[in-house]
């Protein structure tokens, strides 16, 4: 019997309980031994919840019980879970988290301590929710140097756009919907603004590129400026809008990584993942192209993953999964210098057509139904600079999306 | 410095040296140390190439040396692949290989040697050639109970499939498309007979349910016998034709495998997967739905996962990876007592719709432009048992292919 305890019993948290009372006699085959919840820590009680019997409002009667081999944090945020999840290590105890702010801050740190005392520090749920990603990049793709990751990292996003494209709605009605399915929190900010996915990218860039990439560098744009006329032109032009986060590596040279929505057509491999699924593409310099795709938030799937990782560190107690993830810095490329061809609306008037030649040459124009008063083009390939330059010469400009296609 | 041999110089095997030779020093960085490549075992000579230096044709040097520690089988077949692979893990070697009908045959009995042995005998690409799967499905769904796999699993007749869609070809035009763009052999019965398909499902269905799956007793049908007025019918439903791959445990209860061509429609994760991209979806009881995406074949790709399994041996010296397969064998459902729905084409006559009336019911009647004097119609769910009686008593039946929406 391998006794663990359970930091946190929210969603995830009551997820992964749930998983291994469903699933514990194949777990137990798995782990090679039953995986037993010793404790469950959270400041509140939950009456007539069998949890009760295990709950502790203390972390250090799961600190100072050396039984606990595997902490499992599902709390969520920085504080208190980074000085926890520390401790845990420094006492003998592998972690599980699926903690993203933990992990993209201290992930590096964390892991170096779980090396130097011959435990794990697993994060599968970190990213993609149930989707294995975190350990296909570590193991499965170690022969590849990676040239890209683009993932649709974020579910509640994702199901607003989709919604907007389906339904013809404005961002607000979408995002209220969004708000009552329960996809979205009643503080949407983190999601609507690109933070949670920046966090997400700058974890699998991070081990992608072997070295620290710190969220606070990655250019980050959200979705809220999306209007449902720019869904009719992605439609107008056989594409959709979804909010990538990418990082990669151009020409063998430096790293740059950005959040921001992009328009995709049907030939690339993240056109299909819609509502609140998940996506990640990775492209590697021998493998190609591979994609990955499930749910990406949820409470079963992501305890999915959480206990998946419960049942590594269990066939790994004393040995150290091997995973690089250097905490010296990598400098990414001034996003100022990344180029992109760019969809952008401006308003007509009688000069327009000339200003837009003058500044971006021969465009094609696009028009769509029942959008007057407007002028809509696709850019040639240029540097954000230049598009930065070009846009301060050009009054009224409505929309601007960066166009992958 | 680690050792390795490589048994076969084909397109993998010399695939295999590129990877190393392109990668060695982020593979180094990953496995802990070099891989060297000792000897590569190859009957034919090689003027010219530099493989010479390290070309033996007498297995027995790789076997007696001491000093190589890992063996990679890329010569295909069972025999004398099996023999060679078997000595080599009872003399110490770890194996790793990309051999499907290999690893369908002896799969169970090789993971028992090397665990007995401490060693580890691996195979990511003998399915989907680079997409991770097998790792995954032994690692990262752990905390699951598999209810259902479906893979595209061959790129060769997934190609053919998608040009006989793009261009409205027939089978046979497709086929020798796919002979002229090096996409299939020429003698391409394993692929579109469903056999290479059989082998791979056979090989995922084993991992999802820990027990031997015998490929023998896989239902297995291939795509000769798609037409391109099938296409076109299935294009009016809006459906896509695909050779499906599939175990699937239903209601809790034994478990169904077979090949057979399927058609889908866009809410599938599989509608996607187009020319010669494989794509295999899993569902868990508690993860939901997965999906994996990439190259099924090719050089590059099979081989970076061969050399990804490589660093994985390399870093597990000493140490058995754990795999669930018995070799207790898993009896699969009756294939007569699957329920499907069917779409069926039969010739017209003046008495055909109350005869389909009195064998099927109401059925819907699908049409399609000039195809005339037939009649065409999706049946209700039943069972194969049903359809075979039923299509007994339907005198002129054109084709017939299993419908999953």
């Amino acid at each position: 019997m391998i006794n663990i305890a359970v930091l946190g019993y929210g969603t995830i948290g009551s997820g992964v309980v749930e998983v291994l009372n469903t699933n514990g006699e194949s777990i137990k085959k798995r782990a090679g031994d039953r995986i037993n919840i010793k404790y469950v820590l959270d400041l509140r009680e939950f009456p007539g919840d069998p949890v009760m019997e295990k709950l502790v409002h203390d972390v250090n009667i799961i600190l100072e019980d050396p039984e606990v081999k595997i902490i499992v944090e599902v709390m969520g945020g920085v504080n208190p879970a980074y000085k926890f999840v520390k401790e845990s290590l420094l006492r003998g105890k592998s972690v599980i988290t699926s903690n993203k702010e933990l992990v993209a801050k201290h992930g590096a740190e964390l892991l170096d301590l779980a090396k130097e005392k011959n435990l794990n520090f697993l994060f599968e749920a970190s990213v993609g929710g149930g989707i294995p990603i975190i350990r296909p990049l570590n193991q499965s793709l170690t022969a590849d140097e990676i040239v890209e990751i683009t993932g649709i990292l974020n579910g509640t996003t994702n199901y607003i756009l989709s919604k907007m494209s389906d339904d013809g709605m404005e961002f607000e009605a979408a995002l209220k919907n969004a708000q009552n399915m329960g996809y979205a929190e009643r503080n949407p900010e983190a999601d609507i603004e690109g933070h949670d996915s920046c966090r997400k990218i700058a974890i699998l860039s991070s081990l992608a590129f072997g070295m620290q990439v710190d969220f606070e560098d990655i250019y980050t744009e959200g979705i809220t400026q999306i209007s449902a006329a720019d869904i009719k032109y992605a439609k107008a032009l056989g594409a959709r809008i979804k909010l990538f986060a990418s990082s990669i590596r151009e020409n063998d040279k430096s790293v740059y990584a950005m959040v921001a929505p992009m328009m995709i057509k049907v030939n690339h491999p993240l056109y299909s993942v819609n509502d609140v699924f998940n996506g990640i593409f990775v492209r590697g310099n021998v493998i190609g192209d591979v994609m990955f795709y499930g749910s990406g938030a949820g409470k079963l799937p992501t305890a999915s993953a959480v206990v998946a990782d419960v049942v590594d560190a269990a066939k790994h107690l004393g040995t150290n999964i091997w995973t690089i993830w250097s905490s010296k810095k990598l400098e990414l490329t001034d996003i100022n210098q990344v180029q992109h061809r760019f969809f952008v609306r401006v308003k007509d008037d009688s000069s327009m057509e000339n200003k837009i030649k003058s500044l971006f040459g021969e465009v094609e124009r696009v028009i769509v139904e029942g959008v007057q008063d407007e002028y809509a083009f696709i850019t040639p390939t240029m540097t954000e600079q230049d598009m930065k330059e070009k846009k301060a010469n050009l009054s009224g400009m409505i929309s601007m999306i960066r166009v992958r296609f």
